[in-house]
């Protein structure tokens, strides 16, 4: 007996069928269209990188539970990419010197990590990179909120949708270091608990922060800063951070360019990577059945130090596809994707089968329309049923009535059938009529 | 010392910064607009599939030589796709039975071979994949031949430019069994010899043929097939092959649909693989730089058969964008396709960053005109010149005369400035002008 393949792709990756790649490239087209309006170029990279390239940049968690490494039949050591930034790193690196400077790159490349698959998580994923570096901070900082909104708005995403919150690395290291610990050592740690706030009790809060050796008038000031907005630890708690002066000044300025703009201040905005130096936001989903954060980004104070390249900072955020599609979903924000056929053209015999396939060609060469040609010989009514099956504006044939000069066509919506001659006005303007 | 990362990727893969990335979408929007005259959907699948996909599927070459496998922290043995046709027959055999047919699909996956990098082949590759299942041999057979007459075309490639070669392998077999080998099973082995043909000096091709068993009559029968044109073998040695009748009508349609189509037919197109059947053929480059075959492709008789689907035959080709990137570069036939910035704005000073970005959004909103934002403080002059290494199109600032409704746009080619309101036609008709 033949055993037979399954037709199972690998755990967490996905089968783009043409219904979900339309989704893609739906979504692809959109984006390139802001990056384009910022005048943001694309770039892309190997799928396959040497893994050193990421024992040196790379998450500890990513490197040694979700990265795909493997020895190449050459005994190369190589990685599939669990991210770009690595990669973006590595080109930059390279010919960082000769280029005209700010930098503005994005990509979407498709990642892989070794991760349990489950909603909105998958092993296989797209991930929109977006990196602004060799600019000045603040311009930089603005730039790349103020194209996150663009973003979100293309999408028809409204304030009511989604929040954009930022903070920023040096504000929290202050408030801490004055507040909560005793020394920078302990930042981390401290960091990583407040990550995962909203993911726990009061109770289970106090308790971690109590087996950091945290003081209940340490805790009692964590609190405090957590529950307090950007003008009130302003006036009080961090009344001599700079940084609170910095994170006042962009939000003033986004919101004079955009008054509803739904972007805020909040102290619980931490992100759990190291490199973040500045700037750090992420985007919410306001959506009561999805509460999550979406994707976020920050500032970097030099993302190439490790290939031995003067120092170059910028800021940068990651977008998963995964992620932003239940987002979209959840808020009736995808349009109606289904594929169309404009013409499809029918025959009547294998005597006809030129005249046809000539059809299809002065119509595609002639007017750019898109035009589906017979591939087989079925009954007059079952090609009309076909093209109908095939979402088709209209069908095209040509009648005995029509000669050598012309065609007729049926407009399946209303039933209306047509003689056009190839000479006319009609035949000329035709493609606007679909 | 601390030891830095090298800037290589690994070997065989590219790093696409955004003058090759334009390439690309330049390539890929052509192809795009080409497929979907003919109405074929864009499909893509995941890039690591379970390694028994592969093992039924692929030319044992590929497998055993080239084939990036390796197990996963699951222990599952996975392998990165190496061509796309055990995605598409996994894809297709999982649904096939509810999808409309014919089906037109078409991809543009990454794929990973493990070769020696050389001129025209890296380990990491982009490969254009078109199949048509499910309708009438003949008029899928014309469809495909047809849409790669259009691809070429689309890319200005003329008759003198290159030559599409087709055969059939029913042919092929007809002629062996009858003037060359004794039994079926000889003909691969013999299959293979023509196949490298082209290759080989005309000694070394007897000589081969004599290994393999071929009595003198039987290599001059052979010699003879591979000199004559379709109508003398028609006339003579095919005269009873009903698929060469079939190539001659086939020729014949699409050359009463184009008279110039560089289509011809070649008895030296066989084709390695074992899984074609029917129609075959090849695309030559005709560059005498670049004498070489650029893609091909073939009939298959039933390409989910290891699923265990009921058969489903069709016709497809692949074609790698290396290859035709030396194909269209040796030619001529890729314009400039540098990177051009519309509008690069200036700002004067700390104090009017938020006037800038004002103007920015404005035209971005207003008109959807791409406009970098200044990033960086500079003099005028300094500016300027950074626009102009960008090569942008206009600087827009806003000057003291300008006042709060309007700003002033300077064409670098010219140096002319103009003084544009708001409020103005010249405003809104703006975008016309880039």
């Amino acid at each position: 007996m033949t055993e037979y393949v399954s037709t199972q792709g690998y755990k967490g990756t996905r089968d783009f069928y043409p219904e979900d790649k339309r989704f893609l490239n739906w979504l692809k087209t959109k984006i390139d269209h802001v990056m384009r309006l910022y005048c943001f170029e694309e770039y892309d990279g190997p799928f396959l990188e040497p893994i050193e390239l990421y024992l040196s940049k790379t998450s500890e968690e990513i490197v040694n539970q979700q990265l795909y490494s493997f020895r190449d039949k050459g005994d190369r050591h190589v990685a599939i990419r669990p991210e770009m930034t690595p990669t973006l790193a590595r080109m930059i690196a390279k010919v960082h010197q000769t280029l005209v400077k700010p930098i503005r790159w994005y990509s979407m490349p498709t990642c892989m990590r070794y991760e349990r698959p489950q909603r909105g998580r998958l092993r296989e994923f797209i991930q929109l990179n977006v990196d602004l570096f060799g600019g000045n901070p603040k311009d930089e900082d603005l730039e790349i909120l103020q194209i996150i909104l663009s973003l979100m708005k293309s999408f028809g995403a409204q304030k009511e949708h989604y929040e954009v919150k930022i903070s920023h690395r040096a504000l929290l290291d202050f408030f801490l270091l004055k507040y909560v610990v005793l020394d920078k050592s302990h930042i981390p740690s401290v960091v990583r608990l407040l990550d995962k706030k909203d993911k726990i009790s009061l109770e289970v809060f106090k308790e971690e922060a109590e087996k950091l050796g945290l003081e209940t008038k340490a805790i009692d000031y964590l609190l405090m800063f957590l529950d307090k907005d950007l003008n009130s630890l302003c006036a009080d708690l961090l009344k001599d951070s700079p940084d609170a002066l910095y994170l006042k000044e962009i939000l003033e300025t986004l919101k004079s360019l955009d008054p509803h703009a739904p972007i805020e201040f909040s102290s619980s905005i931490v992100r759990g990577f190291d490199y973040y130096t500045g700037l750090v936001f992420e985007v919410f989903d306001r959506n009561p059945d999805n509460r999550r954060a979406l994707f976020g980004g920050g500032r970097y104070d030099n993302l190439i130090a490790s290939f031995g390249s003067e120092p170059l900072s910028g800021i940068g955020f990651g977008m998963g596809d995964v992620t932003f599609h239940h987002f979209l979903e959840g808020h009736h924000l995808i349009p109606s994707l289904a594929a169309k056929v404009p013409v499809s053209v029918i025959r009547f015999g294998e005597e006809d089968r030129v005249k046809a396939l000539r059809l299809c060609q002065r119509l595609r060469d002639d007017l750019g329309l898109f035009v589906e040609a017979p591939l087989s010989l079925q009954k007059f009514g079952k090609q009309i049923q076909h093209a109908q099956k095939r979402n088709a504006t209209c069908v095209a044939f040509i009648a005995q009535e029509d000669g050598e000069d012309g065609f007729t066509l049926k407009w399946l919506e209303t039933g209306v059938q047509e003689h056009i001659k190839f000479d006319s006005n009609e035949y000329k303007n035709l493609s606007q009529r679909f």
